[in-house]
This record gives structure tokens, sequence and C-alpha cells, in this order.
């Protein structure tokens, strides 16, 4: 073993080491399905934060890269290694613990799953309400990304339920910020910063998050709609009323068919509707009683129609359950179908159709395909792109995230910059903005020790 | 006039600076209670982003410190200017920009109040949630210190709600940052950033802020409780149902008789009951209709019964009104019966009690008078201090400051640190976390040119 890594196994134990020829090749990827994999050269398995800060330390003193790792189901490439560079899995600390019923919050260690995280808060009568696609995303990755996905149009996103983190910094030490609290007004907020910031200025070793009551009755309600611009026009209206839903997605005929065709999915749609339906509204509710859940669904229904759906069903448990299954597998369906790139772009709700006419015109341009879905109640699409020649897919990326910041948008919703779209962030993104997070990445992390690759060159 | 005031006059123009010997008092403090008034040397009153930036050029080429001011309503001397320096006086910039209905959005100038922002919201059927005492607050402000307030069990504090802004850097630059939309993870979260920063990285010249539904009903109930205790043990249960209050408040006995007797308030609560409760649950409901208002309500009362309220009183619309702005002006309150100091620690809001008890010891040991009143289902208390002598007094709030971070809290949940805690932030603070922080503000403002009074010595 080297100097490098006899050091790192005095802090976690030498079976707890992994070093170039025995790094299984899943330490070197993500499931980004353009960022290049990478074996890294020590992978270390940590137990405590301390072990962390340990690792760290060694890092540091020799100044090797540092990428920690979660589940490794991020989409941008962000947990991709340095050659040189060390792997710091969490896959050692994956414990809930701490369920506290009287401050409604859960106390985890980052490699903790979300379906874990389910699980065990499920008896508690509480639930963490984010969910992004993929349950076996670590909390740590979803923090680091500032996940979101389908229930932020009601719940928001990991940031509005990370109450609290202990976290490494890239000195070593082991600072604590915020806690079992919301508010707080005591200097700059340092959880909201680590928050989304793709392993870069510092590693969560611990977070306190918000829980929130599990509702008892849900249903789930589909809409076909001729156009995206009248689902568009459609959410305000839905949402100004005070509904509140769970869930408000949008899905494009050709993901529809895909998804429905991969799960084998009979949603009762007759064949007319379905050829003259260019995209699908899901609404998901959530209410306290049976009662209040059927007068919700009622209502929904009425409106829908006004505002224009072509009809309006009612799923019956089993098919919604798999019907939201296969929306969250939207990412798979799009690999499996062979899919070149997907991007994850957010504009401001009203200009997704904008933003989907947009992609219309840059698929043709360019002789792609570019099929969508997404969440509808936030503005923020997933589109597959299909166009296997490299260049030209980098001109319509290219094209696909200028059409979304032009109209008032951003590159990444939930999914992250990563090493997979770093080129378009630092040429997309105002140069005064960038040159400021640069230094705040010096303030944390003087010697781009932490995930030196990501965000910046 | 000076150079440097021709200089700022070329900028804004001469009617709108003012300079020693011109300045009215009131430039020269907030409503703190015990931070120290100081005459600044100008006074600009900007009218747009470009000015303000013209503004903060001047400054940082000659260095002259720069304080940004709202309404002056801040309760920590935040915006105390330093003498050599400039305050830079929102007051010109308090345009509503746009209320969008379609992306449930309002664009505003930092110097719209709270009051003008919900007069100019209502005909479109939406809110601005957050509501922290004072509706002459402006948004500026609110942003400065992450305001929170009464609705925050529900909704949230103004972070949640501040999706993105236009800033002033201290090199003059205008950036933007986030847009009207919820979902973002496309580098440094600089929005987040800068809310509750307190005027010391950025000036905050334009917001994109989250509107809501206002709901049509509400109802405000109030449950008698012999002890703290027992408050603080039925507000998980309350919360755990999803009953969702829109407001869920704490108000001792002594903040009661006061806050009742300044406004003349008849609550109709026997004589006998209110010398027997130690303290009150305020909980307001809305719903969006009348008829699930009314079940709340009834369900409620039952379950305050059951946690051990001594009776339940659903108060006229008229009563409720008058009793939630007495709560609101609780401060004022303090201030006409003497109090020396209110401070607003946020504990995990199990530990309230406890904390309570904390501050009934250090009352005793120091003879001093302590009340309060608090956000219950946020753990967030204003405590008022009677104490005249000041050297008692800050050890009185040491003593108090330590006793939250202790049961794992925080010094302030929604004043801020400003010029009149910034002692007891930097004793007690973890030295590394200060240290961050400090490298932060470097990042964002090298010469120290914004609010340098502020957080730091």
């Amino acid at each position: 073993m080297t100097d490098t890594g006899s050091l790192l196994a005095e802090v976690v134990g030498p079976e707890h080491v992994l070093t170039e020829g025995s790094v299984p090749a899943e330490y070197g990827h993500d499931e980004s399905l353009t960022a290049v994999a990478r074996a890294p050269a020590y992978v270390v398995r940590p137990a405590t934060a301390a072990e962390v800060s340990g690792v760290v330390a060694v890092a540091a003193a020799q100044r090797i890269p540092v990428t920690a790792r979660g589940s490794g189901t991020g989409l941008c490439g962000a947990c991709v290694p340095h050659a040189d560079g060390i792997v710091l899995s969490f896959e050692r600390m994956d414990r809930v613990l701490e369920i506290d019923t009287a401050n409604h919050v859960a106390v985890v260690q980052p490699g903790v799953t979300l379906a874990e995280l389910d699980r065990q808060t499920a008896s508690s009568g509480l639930c963490y309400p984010v969910r992004p696609g993929g349950q076996s995303a670590s909390v740590g990755g979803t923090i680091a990304t500032n996940a979101g996905g389908m229930h932020a149009v009601r719940h928001g996103v990991t940031r509005h339920h990370v109450l609290g983190v202990e976290a490494v910094l890239a000195s070593g030490e082991i600072v604590r910020s915020g806690g079992k609290f919301v508010k707080t007004s005591t200097g700059y907020d340092l959880t909201q910063l680590l928050v989304g910031s793709e392993g870069t200025l510092a590693l969560v070793t611990e977070a306190v998050l918000r829980l929130k009551p599990r509702a008892g009755h849900s249903a789930t309600v589909l809409a076909p709609f001729a156009t995206a611009g009248e689902i568009s026009q459609a959410v305000p209206r839905l949402l100004a009323g005070g509904l509140d839903p769970l869930a408000l997605e949008y899905v494009d005929m050709l993901t529809m068919a895909a998804t429905t065709a991969e799960r084998d999915l009979a949603l009762g749609i007759p064949e007319q509707v379905r050829r003259t339906s260019l995209g699908y509204l899901v609404v998901v509710l959530e209410e306290r009683s049976a009662e209040r859940l059927e007068a919700d669904v009622e209502g929904l229904g009425e409106q829908l129609l006004t505002l224009g759906a072509a009809d309006v069903y009612v799923l019956p448990a089993a098919a919604a359950r798999r019907l939201i299954e296969a929306r969250e597998r939207a990412f798979w369906a799009a690999k499996a179908a062979g899919a070149d790139e997907v991007v994850d772009i957010v504009v401001p709700r009203a200009s997704l159709p904008r933003l989907l006419a947009e992609a219309d015109v840059i698929a043709r341009d360019s002789g792609s395909v570019i099929t969508g879905c997404g969440h509808a109640g936030d503005g923020n699409v997933h589109l597959a792109v299909f166009q296997p020649d490299e260049d030209l897919r980098d001109s319509v990326l290219r094209r696909l995230f200028r059409a979304g910041t032009a109209l008032g948008g951003a590159i990444s919703g939930e999914h992250g910059i990563g090493t997979a779209k770093k080129r378009y962030f630092l040429d997309l993104e105002d140069p005064a903005k960038v040159e400021l997070m640069r230094r705040i990445k010096h303030a944390f992390d003087p010697d781009g020790i932490l995930n030196p690759d990501v965000l910046f060159d």
C-alpha cells in the first residue's frame, strides 16, 4: 500500500480502503448518460464524522482531491472522481439516528436512502416529503443537488427540509449549522449554502430533516389535453383555488406511450382521445379524510373539464401507483429507448409551452428527437434528447439551455451541474456570478480539494 | 458640498443627497432598544438599481461604509450607520413592479412595505404570506433579516418565499439570481445566501416573491393552559394530525395581561380561569370553505380539551383581529411597559418549556423581570427583559443566549444580529463558523464597505 493508502487505513481501518486495481467500476461513475467514468486512486468508507475529518485531513495535507459519494444515482457526473483522487463513500454512514416526534424532524446520516428513511418514519405517522425520481438516492446526495421531484409543488425542494447539518470542512474541522428549528437569523445560513453545492464546499456528515404529517387519503387524476399551452394555462387556475395538490405533472404524448408501454399500463383511455391529446396532466391529491378527498376530486374534475381537458380519469389505486412509478422511471424509460442525454431545465411555469415549442424547433432543425415530461406546477421539464452525434448534441443542448435562460429560467432545476453540464454553466452563466461562486468556493476550500472538477474547471 | 457629496449628487441628483447637519435623526437608528444611534455623513435616495450601483461605486472608490435602509423597523441595530458612512435609503424604490398571476409571484422593489404589497395583491386572490410583527417593514428589510413571524408554522419564513433577487455587489456590479421558479440546482444559491445577511454581502434592488392563494375563511381559537409544558406537549399533537394552522402562538400570563390591557381587549375569559392559567395557546385556522373551517374548529376544540386546555374560546372576528394585532404589537407593549431589551431566541419547539424555566431562574437570580410570548409552533420565543442595569442585563442576555444554544437553538430566530447582539454572536458562536462567515464576507466585499459594523467587528 502507498503512503497515502496507509494513512487512510489508519483513519478508517485497512478493510475500508480500496486502492487502484481493487476499486469496483461503480465508484467511477453515477447514472449520467454522458459523463465519462473515471476510477479513483482510493475509495474510503468512513463510519463517523471523526473519520471523515481524518480522511479530509490526509487529503488536505497532500492536496488530494476528495469526491463524496452516496448511492451514485446522480444524473450529471457530480460524483465522478479525479483519477488521482479519493472517493469518500458514505455507504457505512447509513443510519437514521433519530425520529423526533415532538419536533417533527429526523436526524440522519448522509448515506441513508430515501426508501429506508420512508420505511423508518412510517410508524410515526410522519414522512419526509421530498420525492425525486429514485428512492434509492441517499439523503446526502439529495442535499448535494438540492433534489426536487414531484412533491415540490406542495412541499418545496430539499433545501426547504434541511434544517441543519453537521459538516466536515476542507480543513478537517467539523461544524454544526442550524438545528431542529425552521426560523433562524444568526449570521449567514451555512446550511442553505451547502444545499446544492454538489460536494464542493464541505462534506455533510449528518442532517436534521423536517418531517410532515403523512396524509391518509390520496387520489390520482389524469386529464388529457390537446396542447401543452392549455395545460400550462390550467395550472395556475388549479393552484389559485387553494387545492394544494401533492403533484402536478405534465407528460407528453410520446413519453406517456413509452411509459405505459414499458410498464404495460392500461389506463382506460380510448384510442380516439389518445390520438388527439398532445399531453397529459397528472394531478395527485392528498387529504386528511376520505370525504374531503372525494369532494376535492369532484371539484378538480369539473375544473379540469372547464379548463379544456378532453376527459378526466380518476385512476384506481393500483393503476395510479403504477403510473406514478412509471413517471418516476421516465429517465430509465428514456435511457432504455436510447436517449443520448436528459436535461432538466427550469423556467417560470407559465413559460413551459414556449420552452417546449422552442424544443420542437431545435429538434426539427437538428434532426434530433426531443421528448419530455415535467413538473408542470414548477416549470421544471425533463427533456430526453435523442441525438447520437456528439457535436450536434452539444449544439442542441446549448440551444436548449439558452432558450431556458432566455425565458428567465436556469440550466438545472434539480439534477445539478456536476461535470456533465459544467461547460454550459460556465459559458451561459453571468461571469460576475461565476466569479462570486469561485470566491465562495475559495473561502471554503482554498486548496481546491473538494470535488475540484465539479462546477468549475 | 464635499467631493464625495458632489459625486453622490451626480449619481442620484442633489435633491436626493442629505449631508451632515441636514440628516434627520431617524436615519441614525432603527427600533432596537439598545443599539446606539449614529448620524451618517450622507443619506442618499437612489431611484434605480443603476443609481444604487453608482452610489456603491463612489463608496467603493473611497472606501466609505454603506448601510442599506428600508423602513427602519429592525430590532437589532442592523441599519445603524457608520459615522463616516452613507445611508442608502430605499424609500424611493418602493414599487410593486408586477403581480404575475400565472406564475404566482410578485416582483417588487426593496422599499415597498408589506402593507402595500398586501394591498396590491388583494384583488388577485393571492397574498404574500410572511407576516412579521410590523406590516410597515420594507420587503428589503425582511430579506436582510430573514423575517419570520406568526405564519411561519404553515408558510415558512422569508427565505422560503424569495425566489430571486437583483442585487448590487460591493464592486458596483449588478447581478440577478434565481427567478420565477422554486426549483434550482445551478451553482451556489446566491439568493439564499443574501437572505438574512443583514446588508453585509450585497444590496438587493429587486426581489421575486412567491405568492400563495388567499384563504377565504379563518377562525381564531384561544386556549388557556395551566403550564407552558402542557402547551408545548400539545403543539406536536395538533400538528401531527395535519391541521396545518396558519398561526400557533404562545402567550404567557403577563404578556396576555399587558396585551389585553393596552388594547382594552375583553376576551370573555372568566377571572378564575385567568388566574390559574400560566399561558395561552392562540391557534389561527384558515380554510377554503366555511364548512371545512367549522369542522376544523370543532375538531381542534375537542383536541385542545383532551390535551389539557382549561377551556376553549372561539373568538368573534373583531376580537380575534384585535388579539392578533395586539400580539403583533407585543414588542411595543413591552417597550411601553419599560422593557430594556427584547430577544428572540429560537430552540427546538419541544425545548421551549425548558428555555422558559431557565429564563425564570435567570430572572430570579438577577432580580430581573422576563416576560415572553412566542411562536410555539416554531420554538421561537420573544423575551422582554426588564433590567435597567447595563452590566447585569449583559449577563442576563448572555445566560439566556447560552441557554438557547445549549438546547440546540440559536441566538436569533428572526430579528437578526445587527450591532446590538454582535458581541454575543461573536462570543457564543463556534469560531470555525465565524471564521467561515468572515471569509464569505470577504469573498463578497473584500474592502468591507457594506455594513461593516454588523455581524463582525
